[in-house]
């Protein structure tokens, strides 16, 4: 059946627009099975009750023991990375009023809104290559008080050096602005370790669904190390929802109790499809960051809103705008695919681009 | 071990403080058992990807039965009913700005806090036995964009009359005004029936946790007639929290499907510790009002901050403060006991009381 074209203006519009034969290269979705054991006699877990507004005090001690100096009572479960960083602003707007948020451009697409319904006021620092311009940094971090970064990148795909990462911790350590650091993508790293950026103005934010293929079950948390942030956020979610599902929680921590070669093997997949997409889009002409982490790339190409709509109507195959991610001129794929899903979906682009080559220069 | 007496002076105090041979009239949960189905066979869901940020089309369906010239499409599942009163208040900020609120005291003391995170300004009308004051409510409500009501009262206990709640249908109507009802106590009501307030100023938001004692698994919903709000929920709910936990809705569902004698039987259980605590505390020597709905009493009695302090610390007993609801010189006592405790409960602070007979007159 001819599908009818509409304008395409958002990532929204191709919610549940999946089946059917199509490619969706869309949703930031991993494919693969979470770890078995977490459905394991859940009926007899009996966890229907309130629980504690920072979340589970088993989950948060497994958590704090896989990370230096951490202790459980800065941890706070939240409904996902999502709902952490609308608490971790709102919290920043509870102490601070208005203030200003440094974010990276590209950005994941729910960065300046959730900033901006805070009551916060983006700014951007414009990455080079994919990765955080220090010159540039250093000039935009002046004023904020908060910093948001996002290593490996969604939707760069590119993982910031070492040398970076101390360095944004040592200038907004010395100016006092807030590092909130969402590293949901932190497990999936192809070429080298993630850092942890370490000092009290520090907000780490995490979450179970990349690592462990969970995204519906919506656990995530954060982990500040000022106790007033803490307070602040505590102090919200008692009121604006309360504890995180427990059913979720109970089930993120059984995830964390599964042999860590559970992560090492579904690393091993991505880093596979990494390689097969990196190379596929290379050769059909593209220019595009090689992907370090995460499952994200965002090749460069003309008149991208028409592509997205193109492909989608056209050639049954999801990508999303660049655009919606402050990267006009290029178009964002996930490979949250297996290998032979993206081997179709990267035929037909080619099909598509037959003749319109001068796109990609 | 002798607890150490510090400042009680929120209910965040007592969260976790159960146990101990402590009988808690505090938190508002229910104590008797969700249905034994919605645990069956959970391990075969694989409920893991990404909802819809609506909720699942199967759950909204069902909700959307259960409502006379109810859409599907005009229901949103939330994470509980506090994300979806916090989602509410911020979708009308979104689209009116700074705006007042029209809050009934005594409140729950989330909506005050509720409403001001959101940017909007509550403003209150005093109830009357509980219960709105219509010649009050005609004055407060004049001058603001949306009242909140909440028909069995928390933390009053009182139900509505048919004739306040169709007069309120018809003044917000025609002011214009947004009326969001809480009813999230409706399957708990023992002195008449719910009315269901009509209009596309209407906004009614329920939740699984007290009729189905799911509260730990928070799952809620709004029902907004007005698709501009539903839109305005969906645009913020992509952004701070995505789906709601999806297996938490598939165990919504299945509650959803058991038979209305489950519903039936628990109302029969809370009736008769309804008439129990109430026969009790009259037999004390407290004034109080006669709950109808919900599973709360408010009963007078002077220096009630002390008299939260006294009972935890000297006498095992949790009771709130009735200043944390807006009812200074109140104590509010959730039900949520078995008759037996109840019953041990009211033996302690009967023992308290002696020698201060005079605090309740």
């Amino acid at each position: 059946m001819q599908k009818k074209r509409v304008k395409i203006s958002s990532p929204a519009a191709f919610i549940g627009m999946d089946g059917n034969g199509i490619i969706s290269f869309g949703s930031g979705q991993p494919d693969l099975m979470p770890p078995k054991q977490i459905f394991n006699d859940l009926e007899h877990t009996r966890l229907f009750k309130y629980g504690l507004i920072k979340g589970d005090e088993n989950l948060r001690e497994a958590l704090a023991k896989e990370y230096p100096n951490a202790k459980s009572e800065d941890f706070i479960i939240t409904n996902g990375a999502s709902e952490a960083l609308d608490l971790v602003f709102r919290a920043i707007y509870a102490m601070h009023g208005r203030a200003k948020v440094l974010l990276c451009q590209p950005y994941y697409y729910s960065y300046p809104p959730i900033v901006e319904y805070a009551g916060l006021v983006p700014v951007y620092t414009q990455l080079k290559e994919g990765r955080i311009d220090l010159s540039d940094f250093k000039k935009k971090v002046r004023g904020v008080k908060a910093v948001l970064i996002n290593s490996p990148s969604n939707p760069t795909g590119r993982v910031e050096t070492l040398d970076t990462l101390r360095e944004v911790e040592r200038i907004t350590a010395k100016l006092g602005v807030y590092v909130i650091s969402d590293e949901v993508y932190k497990d999936l790293i192809y070429e080298r370790e993630n850092y942890l950026i370490k000092g009290k103005h520090v907000i780490t934010i995490n979450s179970f669904s990349k690592t462990y293929s969970m995204c519906g079950l919506r656990v995530g948390y954060l982990w500040a190390r000022d106790p007033k942030i803490v307070q602040a956020v505590v102090d919200l979610k008692v009121h604006t929802s309360m504890n995180t599902n427990i059913l979720g929680q109970e089930m993120a921590l059984r995830a964390m109790s599964v042999p860590r070669s559970f992560v090492a093997k579904q690393t091993a997949i991505w880093k596979e499809r990494r390689d097969f997409i990196y190379k596929g889009l290379c050769d059909i002409g593209f220019s595009l960051w090689k992907p370090e982490g995460a499952f994200y790339v965002l090749p460069k190409i003309r008149n991208s809103a028409q592509v997205v709509s193109d492909l989608f109507y056209d050639h049954n195959v999801i990508v999303y705008d660049g655009a919606w991610f402050g990267a006009p001129g290029r178009i964002r794929l996930s490979y949250a695919l297996d290998v032979s899903q993206i081997k179709t979906g990267l035929g037909r682009i080619k099909e598509y681009l037959k003749g319109r080559e001068s796109w990609l220069k």
